[in-house]
């Protein structure tokens, strides 16, 4: 059965896709009555105005993005093989980087596989298949993926706003194998539990490994503040770094229990302590108890995911840096961070210098930290590389 | 003897140098006969247009900065106690960062030292006195240096742009102590031959330190070509983290046979070759030689030092990035550098993209550096952080 076609308007940038720009946005598609009956996650050629093949393209006719490109030979034919052949490719950058298996395996778009994003967790795999296209081929995905890392448990992860903008259900559910409680995960020399069934995302943040080596890096000995540590993100690889004590805070219990599992399994449990609130309030509480410590990290949720909250995300980020800039004692070091898609490196920068200043410092920027390299970016979105770690020093 | 007072206009943006902009820029200081006759490198006390003091600037009324802030206290006294005091809180900085005394100790405007760099090699410093301030009290700096660090050896680098611009002479002489030949360096695993009398700049660009780790974490067994390898920078780092064998290309001899003794100091002398030419001619040659690498990395001179370069700054790194990528292996990587000030991170890495596309490659990008925590940057500078490397992966 010949694959249905869809076609670029006249005007549209085909020279972008040629050169690797994955998405084709609807004003830039023929959209007849032929493509608007096209059902979500179809397979279809992409062609230019003039008729000539582009690719092979996922289309959902509902979405802004209307067509993701999924192969350049636009026969090829998607199945387990297909599927296997990317996660080779992205398995042996991660094996090349990491001397442990626990890292982001797939990460969309970039390794060559939109909307899909999988973690891996030893012999666990997450799966969120976040675009239509991944949730019909699951079964040739999760087969491809036994067959590529030999992983026994591979867990469907159907939460997450991509999906509702899919039209896909949310559920989680185990695929292969099982699962017996929290995974213990070995990063930057701590031990971090994983809830892969229970947790946040797929239970784990892998993003932030090299800012939480950083931040080890100026752990030696100090007093530390890790506010939104959901399961000890920074609090844990400071103290693995030689910190003195770490206090973490996390609006969660759930993550502060998985934290303090991770303090024990880590053998730091008596150098850290946890305080169950909402960040704000506990930031103003110890700024009023006269609290100091020498490094603080804070690492909230994405306070403008998308435009129309920039303004207001930009104004959360400069309270942040507002009420913890006091807390950092003469000559210590200030963590923020941002995941915001909308909040770009300039306007995040701004922002928290902008409440540094607000709160009576100054200080110097040392280091600019992004997501690590099992998030790699395809050149054409990296603008919107989302995770941007701004380490200042304060003055004295 | 009562300080000349300097004023900025009533239109002038006193409220960023309150927040701790460090500079004033000509047009925004009231410039009167008075102004105009003030020496190079003059202290004075800036005042906003109420008369209300900011400050202690040095002024300079041939340049488009034509005051720097030098200490927000009007009436702090430059000697040598000053200079301790700030040599100190940049040591302490380094001291927790690096295991070795081997850094960037002072930067500038970000360690509070307008225009001075320092460069430390071992109980060797070489300073950069870029500013007329710091030449009037280089005794007293040198002083401070001695006393903070214990350093014998001081030697002031007189050469490079800036100082042509503050009406500076190049030159280079020995203020304390001696050098005696090369000076090995520990980086990365590496030991680097430094030339603190002869070379380029301070001898050695500290500011890669990073970007050399990170490339070494993929050099594992790869085949590495260095384009501009200057004294082997990513070559003797990729091969001290297990690289097979490395080609460094420079067009200098000199540096080259630095870079030899530092691969015999590495003891990786075996699996290092040089080649002496023109990089462009070179990446051409080894394209029509069919050579294939798994890691190349091309760390030019700043093509866009300013603005006016802007264009064909882009256009070089471009070509750079066009003749690079065809000598890359199918899965391997390509790192691509810029030192410019005038290109920013999206000019470079689009410039770059564009490159990779018409060399007939494509890849992801998995990792963004820039120069090293001992190179801080003023929050409100850190807009033009000079140095940027992105670590692309190339297609199979």
């Amino acid at each position: 059965m010949a694959r249905p076609v869809v076609r670029l308007r006249p005007k549209a940038e085909a020279r972008a896709i040629r050169h690797g720009f994955p998405w084709v946005y609807a004003d830039e598609l023929v959209t007849d009555r032929r493509t608007q009956a096209l059902h979500l996650g179809t397979l279809a050629v992409l062609e230019d105005a003039e008729r000539r093949p582009l690719g092979l393209v996922t289309v959902n006719v509902q979405s802004k993005i209307i067509a993701r490109m999924l192969d350049r030979d636009p026969e090829a034919v998607i199945d387990a093989d297909w599927c296997a052949a990317r996660l080779s490719r992205a398995l042996s950058l991660r094996e090349r980087l990491f001397d442990a298996p626990f890292y982001r395996l797939v990460h969309a778009e970039a390794d060559g596989l939109p909307g899909v994003i999988i973690d891996r967790f030893g012999d666990v795999a997450v799966i969120q298949p976040n675009a239509a296209w991944a949730e019909a081929y699951l079964p040739a995905l999760a087969e491809a993926l036994r067959r590529v890392t030999g992983i026994a448990t591979v867990i469907k992860n159907g939460t997450g706003r991509a999906r509702g903008l899919e039209g896909l259900a949310e559920e989680t559910e185990v695929l292969s194998g099982g699962v017996d409680g929290p995974i213990p995960v070995p990063m930057n020399g701590a031990t971090y539990m994983a809830d892969v069934l229970g947790g946040q995302k797929t239970g784990l943040f892998f993003d932030q490994r090299p800012n939480h080596a950083f931040a080890a890096r100026l752990a030696r000995g100090a007093r530390v503040l890790d506010v939104f540590t959901h399961v000890g993100g920074f609090a844990l690889a400071a103290l693995a770094g030689g910190a003195e004590q770490a206090l973490a805070v996390d609006a969660s219990a759930t993550a502060l229990d998985l934290a303090r599992k991770g303090a024990e399994a880590t053998g730091v449990a008596d150098r850290f302590t946890t305080r169950a609130g909402d960040a704000f309030a506990v930031l103003e509480d110890l700024g009023r108890e006269g609290a100091r410590f020498d490094l603080v990290i804070c690492d909230p949720p994405a306070f403008a995911p998308a435009k129309p909250a920039l303004e207001a995300g930009l104004r959360a980020y400069e309270r942040i840096a507002r009420l913890a800039a006091p807390l950092v004692a003469p000559g210590g070091y200030l963590v923020l961070c941002s995941c915001s898609h909308a909040a770009d490196l300039t306007a995040f920068r701004n922002a928290s210098a902008r409440g540094i200043g607000r709160g009576g410092r100054r200080g110097q920027i040392i280091h600019t930290g992004f997501a690590g390299p099992d998030h790699p970016l395809l050149p054409q979105l990296a603008e919107s590389g989302y995770l941007k770690s701004l380490f200042f020093r304060l003055d004295g």
